[in-house]
Formats: structure tokens, sequence, C-alpha cells
């Protein structure tokens, strides 16, 4: 499995992907997630990736390669980022079509998340399907979630605001990994983490390990607040006793 | 779908459940899933049910009318919580497969969670499987869940230890409800809380409407704890710029 968010708030983009991929638990290995291709102040745009391990692949090499031969469609030239989406859900569709066609009871899906800024359009985050569409973030859906989703959800829905600051997005996409981690073993270490602020130009990666002293001072952190905030809560109603 | 959650630390035992049962979106009813059994002072026990409604019904009312009918196995004489965990499983089983055998297309499973307080025993809290067989908690698994379980399951993982109060723990129940309800719609209230101070004796018994004043300040008043917990927490690393 894999978790990933990407997240848009009006102060620019946060991304946030672990690094475990699995085939069985004994199966395990450790596969960078999350993909960068920028030309400095003119065009940053991040990929993370979930699903099969070989489509994700294929998909990141072939937009690699296309960049590389100066192709007519390549995420150097594409001019919004709807049409890099495009783009890219095109690619993961041919890709899945081309093992598919031997083979039908492998699931050669593939989910990718993009997102970034291109020129003067403002930043966006997108969400594009195994079938190649896609959507985009709004106000009231500022973020985006790939693989497993479930355990990390409730403290974006709470944090999360279009107004929300940059730091304050990048700190709830990591303690959203960490809920996530501690929940299921299929999603693990390293941790990496993209923030892109509006009209920047330039994106800021960070890679966590295990034993990060800041995740790990992060985690404790969070749960000695959250053990606080219980102490904050209006104490339940008197209640009914039932013999 | 369903949540339930079922808490056991040393000062007692704490249920939480939603009511709200549905096959498909068009079609949502209100059911209570917790049922109490009880002698005053003597024999205390709880059962939130999960699954197919026309399964648990039928095993709560053959529970029921065991009793009724002074049967030479029910809830009112079984002389242990294990034992009374093994009685449920087996009418859960043999309700199941009076159905099956007639219609393998359909999922006639259902989960219990049993909990409570028989004479002397020490409290117990104990999951039953739709295969008949249960466990129990223990003192680095204080609790089980059935139905909807990942949204609310990071909260119960960083509170609930074996010395959680019992009110900690009844709230711990109620922040892991919310945070389900809002990220799932077949999960709904009347949320209901029972909880029980071990060697009590009486149940103590909450139903929450859906515009329950204390539930929507509960819910608001973590809404604003995780807010201020964000500013607490430690400011990640100078990242590394990435062009």
């Amino acid at each position: 499995m894999t978790y990933c968010v990407a997240i848009k708030v009006n102060a620019g983009v946060v991304f946030c992907s672990d690094s475990r991929t699995n085939a069985g638990v004994d199966h395990v290995s450790i596969y960078s997630k999350m993909f960068h291709f920028g030309i400095p102040g003119y065009r940053q745009l991040v990929i993370t990736s979930a699903g099969n391990l070989a489509t994700t692949q294929a998909v990141i090499a072939r937009i690699r390669k296309d960049i590389k031969d100066g192709a007519a469609i390549s995420l150097e030239n594409v001019c919004t980022i709807y049409d890099a989406a495009d783009y890219i859900g095109q690619l993961s569709v041919a890709i899945q079509e081309k093992y598919a066609q031997h083979n039908n009871s492998v699931n050669f899906e593939a989910s990718f998340l993009l997102g970034g800024q291109i020129g003067i359009d403002p930043p966006a985050v997108m969400l594009i399907y195994p079938q190649g569409n896609y959507i985009a973030t709004c106000d009231q859906t500022p973020y985006f979630q790939i693989g497993e989703s479930k355990y990390g959800k409730p403290v974006l829905d709470r944090i999360l605001r279009p107004d929300t600051a940059l730091d304050t997005a990048s700190l709830c996409a990591l303690v959203s990994m960490d809920s996530t981690m501690r929940s299921n073993l299929t999603v693990g270490p390293p941790i990496e983490l993209m923030s892109y602020a509006t009209d920047s130009g330039v994106m800021n990666h960070s890679v966590f390990a295990a034993d990060d002293e800041y995740l790990r001072d992060l985690t404790r952190s969070w749960d000695q607040q959250i053990v606080q905030a219980f102490a904050h809560l209006p104490t339940p109603p008197n209640n009914q006793s039932t013999n």
C-alpha cells in the first residue's frame, strides 16, 4: 500500500508521501513515490503515485524520456496543469492497457497526484484517476489522498481551510502521515515532504528517515497535545443509570 | 455501514455505537445497535452489533427469548463473559447458516462486541467474529472496533492505556465516533454511549441525537483543541530547495 496526500491552500501547495511498497507482508521494499519536474522561476511540478509499481515507474520513465527527447507534448511544454494532468492520464491508461490485454487477472491500475504552478497561472493540485480522467481541488475540498487514505483523513478535515498557512498545511500532512503509519504496516518511511509557496518558483523538499529526530519530536509532541486536548473537552452530561 | 467501539480500561468498560443502517444510499434507516442485559449488582452485559441487520436482530431476539424461556444456556446463567461470547457466537453462526444454505450470494455475516461484568470476575470486553469465535482485549490492545473502523482509530491509539480514566475513555469513544461520522455518510446519529465502572453493578446509558447540544459542544471544542495543538508543534527543519 501507499499513502500520499496533496494539499492546495491560498499560500501554496504541499505534497507528502511514504516510501513503502509491498506485494505481501514478506515482500516489502523502499521506493520514492515523489517526483519533481521544474524550470526555476517558471514551471514547478510535483507528482506522487500509488498503485501498481510497474505502471507508475513506466509513467515516470516516459515523462522523463519525453522531456529529454523534446517531445511535442511533455511536462516542459504543456501550457496548464490541466494539460499536464491529461498528458499523464493518457500515458497511464496506455501503459495499463499494454499489459492488461495479455492478462486481466492482475490489477495494473495507478493513481497520481499532480500539483505546482506553471507561469502566471495560480497553483493547482489535481487527482488523476486510473482511468486517465482527473479532478482539481476546490475551496471546500482543499486536499486529495491516494492509497491508504482513511486513517489520515480526520485531521485534514479538521485543519485545512483555503486560508491555512503553508507551514500549518505541511504539519497537517505530516500528522496525517503519522496517523496512517501507526495504523497500517504497509505505509512506512522515509517520508517525503514537498512544499511550494505561491509564485515562489522554488519547491522545498524534505526527506525524513525512520529515525529522523524531527519526525520523532513531532510524533511525541502531537501525542502530548492530544492528551492535553482531552483535559479541555466538556464533560458528558449526567448519564441515565440502567440496571 | 456501522461504527461501534468498545473499550476496556482498569476503571471499567465503555461502549459507543451509531444508529444508521443502509442498503444503498437511498435506503437508510435508524436502528439502535446497542443492547443491555442486566441483573442489578450482579450481572451487567452490553452488546453492540455490526453486519447483516436481519442476522443481528435474529441473534438479539433469540438472546431475549432464551432469557424469557429460562433456557439451559442464556445470558442470565452463563458463568463467565467467555461463556457468553461462545453462546452468542454459536447463535450467530447458526442463524447465518440457516439462510446461507439457500443463498450464497448474500453476505449474512455479523460481528458483535460484548462486555461488562459477571459476579466477582473482572470486567471484560470481547470481539465475536462472524465465524463464532472470539477474542478478548489485553493491556496492549485495550479496545475493539467493528464496522467502519479506520477513521476513528488514530485517536484511540493515541489516548487509550490501561490506566486511562473512565470519563476520558468515554470522551475518546465519542471523539472517535465524531471523526468517523464526518468522513463516512453511512455512520450517523443517534449516538449511544454505555459506560460501566468496575464493580459498580450499574450501566450508565446516554443517547445523543443529531442536534444534541452536548455533542455539538464536544465537536466544536475538539476542533478548537486540534487547531490550537498545531500551534504547539515543532516547526519543520529548514527545507532543501529544489529547482
